[in-house]
């Protein structure tokens, strides 16, 4: 939209028309299509931003590819457009969450089959899921690219600016040993909804009325980023580092860690397992716990000494383990099961190309 | 990079192998890896810059997807991969340009299909195009994401973080009646370079030395964006508005003269034609100049008082026509050809999905 993507003049069809279809949305939406801080979006070379005084820039940009992050829907099986649309922007807003930011502004690239491109059904309730939650974080949809898919495959990026006061925003290189560590939310809901998608038929339209991105009950589908927490832990200055899980808990602790430079022990007993899971065995709900990505939930720790509410902004915060020093451990992460056996903890979640 | 990007632990392949690549390419090349504007790169769930004092953000994206954007070579022909690194950040550091901008930061979302994610000497060959352009503008390459393709395609998107004086960045909505319209350098080099290459044989090993990018012969593989020129513009004021020729001249002339509510005459004797079209008759030289895209000059109009030089940081400046009102003209943009005889110029660039 801004640049290559931005007043096709030439004909009726194409990018023009999915111009002008991102333009009819954000306009019936608040906050999609400008902000203070957003002095020229969609129509020129680049848009112009000026981050709030005295703070820094975050970045960050996220692939949503067709069968790589998503599938669309058949027969009400797998993502509707509008799964697709909230999921697109959420693993942004979640990295901006992280860091303890606020969301400046999105941009999107989109490359659609022809097939796609053509059918105002899908691209409506795609813009519709991706700006209803653009609106309620404030986030305008300031520009992107848009082109023809190369294949079959929707294929989009998704590209967050974010701000944080300057050299506050929150780092997974900053645990420190005798810190405790917490998680947001629930676990492993995500995995336990993907894994019932393949074999879902029709959904009762009602499961989708317009507030359907604020419903909790939907942990993979309609994810929703901590930013409310994120902004909350930087601002009550709670945590000593963080990051969000969206590859799931093994691997984004692992991550923490390897930054850090620190190792982990946690209690099985106290990970938080996200009511969906209870409909699987123990083991398969506590294997979506540790090892199923796309929770966004956030991974922080706190020095022992620091306080920290049960829940901030509506969700639950719960301690799952302490920070301990690499000689302290045989392990980097170090998983204390239920009748007190220590074993270690591989990480075991996403992984591209590999 | 950033986010989904960084420090894989698990496996010795794929993302890690690639992110390990990428660093390994950035360490070798000054200017790729860090900025004093870039506070923390590849390595969390976002990367923080901080903008220059007193200067707004520009923001730009760009898909560059096999197919639509290039073609891998196959027997030397068509793109290499060097020429594919470096016009996937090419598109994005014209864009800069034609605002007036400096590069501040740029981030890279690759998706690959299996078989290049293992080559490494495609790899290379990709980072050391898209690396060194990079360093010839001092741009650091500060995160992004990677993927596996959902297809046999290799897609790119290239976001560019660039910054200008507050409310000082070149539009191009602001042309007035009166202004005279220039061009850099010259034009349809790329449009008659790319229709030779499909039946190109084997290259010369010569033809690509350690300074490829550096070689003005070559427009369409490795065109080179006007950031010198761009910022002269805005520096010595001397330009109204401003545009890149990415989708050729008629295209981009109509978007100039759509946003600024003006229209335009432009001379075909005055048109600055590429050396390669000599090779093409007069009427298709004349084609590739108005409408073949990708030449990555810039546009601009200056007051008809400004007296703007010949040359700007080595690159030639052309006057080519004039800004009238739209009353005045019957016609968006008129092509005054050489016997004086008036005519309408409809846009005919780059047009995705149409």
């Amino acid at each position: 939209m801004t640049s290559k993507a931005t007043n096709r003049i030439v004909h009726p069809t194409g990018e023009i028309a999915l111009i002008a279809l991102i333009r009819e949305h954000t306009r019936a939406r608040a906050g999609t299509r400008s902000s203070r801080h957003l002095r020229l979006g969609i129509g020129d070379d680049c848009a112009i931003l000026t981050p709030p005084r005295g703070h820094e820039l975050l970045v960050t940009t996220d692939f949503s590819l067709e069968t790589r992050h998503f599938r669309r829907s058949s027969g009400d099986a797998w993502h509707s457009p509008q799964s697709i649309g909230h999921r697109t922007l959420a693993r942004g807003l979640s990295d901006i969450a992280a860091m303890g930011g606020k969301p400046l502004a999105a941009f999107l690239s989109l490359a659609l089959p022809k097939s796609i491109a053509r059918k105002p059904i899908w691209l409506n309730g795609f813009f519709d899921g991706l700006l209803t939650l653009a609106a309620a974080y404030n986030t305008p949809l300031a520009g992107g690219d848009t082109s023809e898919s190369p294949s079959d495959h929707i294929l989009a990026d998704v590209l967050l600016l974010g701000s944080a006061p300057k050299g506050r925003a929150l780092r997974r290189s900053t645990a420190k040993p005798g810190d405790t560590l917490y998680v947001t939310g629930s676990l492993g809901g995500a995995a336990t909804e993907l894994s019932t998608l393949s074999t879902k038929t029709k959904r009762p339209p009602s499961l989708f009325p317009i507030s359907y991105s604020l419903l909790p009950a939907s942990p993979h589908l309609f994810p929703q980023p901590r930013l409310a927490v994120g902004q909350a832990l930087l601002r009550r200055r709670l945590a000593t580092a963080c990051i969000d899980i969206s590859d799931g808990l093994s691997t984004d602790l692992a991550h923490l860690c390897e930054e850090s430079r620190v190792a982990a022990r946690i209690h099985t007993d106290a990970l938080p397992l996200h009511p969906l899971t209870r409909s699987l065995t123990p083991a398969a709900a506590l294997h979506a716990a540790l090892h199923g990505g796309e929770d966004y939930e956030l991974l922080f720790t706190a020095d022992s000494a620091t306080r920290v509410p049960r829940s901030i902004a509506g969700v639950r915060i719960t301690p799952i383990g302490t920070i301990v020093t690499r000689h302290q451990s045989r392990h980097q992460v170090t998983l204390v099961e239920a009748n007190g056996h220590p074993t270690e903890l591989l990480p075991q979640g996403w992984q591209h190309l590999s």
